[in-house]
């Protein structure tokens, strides 16, 4: 719900899970202002639908979409190189996986700030999660205590902007409990990393996700191929 | 020149004076990659050129040119935003001017990370002056620290990566003096906010310049409208 007279935080929404539980959770004491990033991941078209999907669903007025495509130019990551197959999920590898982007998150953070700067936000949600996660470093909690740091000392004097992460030490099933409380439509949410139609099953990202539902106890609404 | 066993370093090159004194620094040690950072700036056209030249100039083969548009959709500048006008420059001034870009130069320095984690650069050169500029937050030597510090937190265990502010400390006097030393293009680099065939002379960036010139006791060699 808009209410003019609440601080505006900024969540960066991607589409999938665990920004929708995030959304919810900024959606009780802020006025929300949806941030979606396009880097040129496979699946962009499918996380655009759901972001704009469930900024309908919480009735979001502001909206930036911003397309980048240096990362894709970049390289280096099967989720933006096509000639890098997506690796079959595997949630007890040690090693960082090929779905890492190259200080992904850092880029999605400075679009957030140079925005939360410009209408005033007070506040940046990302759902990164240290848990259950990939292993990227760019997911953990010391990343996002430096980022605050460097907030700091690169904005205005005046300019007041704190990065939260308040999944960050949940598990996928604490992620999905929660979600549960606050009544999120998880039927909007994607999460694949390989297909647009059907969720693949396999992909870590997938793996995550149904490990959440299974550890809730509850049913993923969405369909899966396998 | 480009030696292989070399170093890599990627310089963010404008095309300005100061990214040109500090691509003859680096080159001085490292094999040089040069970024080139198009973000909807009111004279991009005439710093590409400026860019390309430069990158002629040291024979450099690894060009990265990115573009992106959400600094200008972002907006809150005059640099992107034309219906903000430039200010006439104001070297006493003491507040920050209109020309502030939010967070520019950590959008900048994330993609130059990203680029040197998959070109495994080991340094970052940046052209940032604390001393003789117009007061951004992040031009800072604090910001650059925590920059750093980041990178720690946000790349692969085995990245090395640091970022190199050769400039920050020196007076506009002393780049160009350090230029000289190096015989660098001088003819080649633009710095005006404002115009792209004569410098307008006006601008912070080209008050700063010219100050730096005439304590350096050369004449600048680009024209000017004044």
């Amino acid at each position: 719900m808009e209410n003019k007279s609440r601080d505006i935080a900024v969540v960066l929404a991607s589409g999938g899970m665990d920004s929708l539980v995030i959304t919810a959770i900024a959606n009780e004491d802020y006025q929300l202002a949806l941030l979606h990033i396009k880097y040129g991941q496979r699946t962009e078209k499918r996380e655009l639908k759901s972001f704009n999907d469930i900024a309908d669903y919480y009735k979001v007025k502001k909206r930036l979409i911003v397309s980048i495509d240096h990362l894709k130019k970049i390289g280096g990551s099967s989720l933006t190189d096509k000639s890098i197959e997506i690796p079959e999920g595997d949630l007890t590898r040690r090693c960082i996986p090929s779905t890492y982007v190259p200080f992904r998150n850092a880029h999605l953070l400075c679009i957030a700030v140079s925005w939360a700067e410009v209408i005033s936000a007070k506040k940046i949600f990302i759902g990164a999660t240290e848990q259950d996660s990939s292993g990227y470093p760019d997911c953990r909690e010391r990343f996002y205590r430096e980022f605050n740091r460097l907030i700091k000392e690169g904005t205005k004097p005046e300019t007041d902007i704190e990065v939260i992460t308040p999944l960050i030490k949940l598990t996928k099933g604490q992620i999905v409990k929660k979600g549960m409380e606050l009544n999120v439509p998880f039927q909007l949410s994607w999460s694949c990393y390989k297909d647009e139609y059907l969720a693949c099953g396999r992909c870590d990202s997938c793996l995550l996700r149904l490990k959440g539902f299974k550890e809730a106890g509850i049913k993923d609404p969405i369909k899966y191929r396998l």
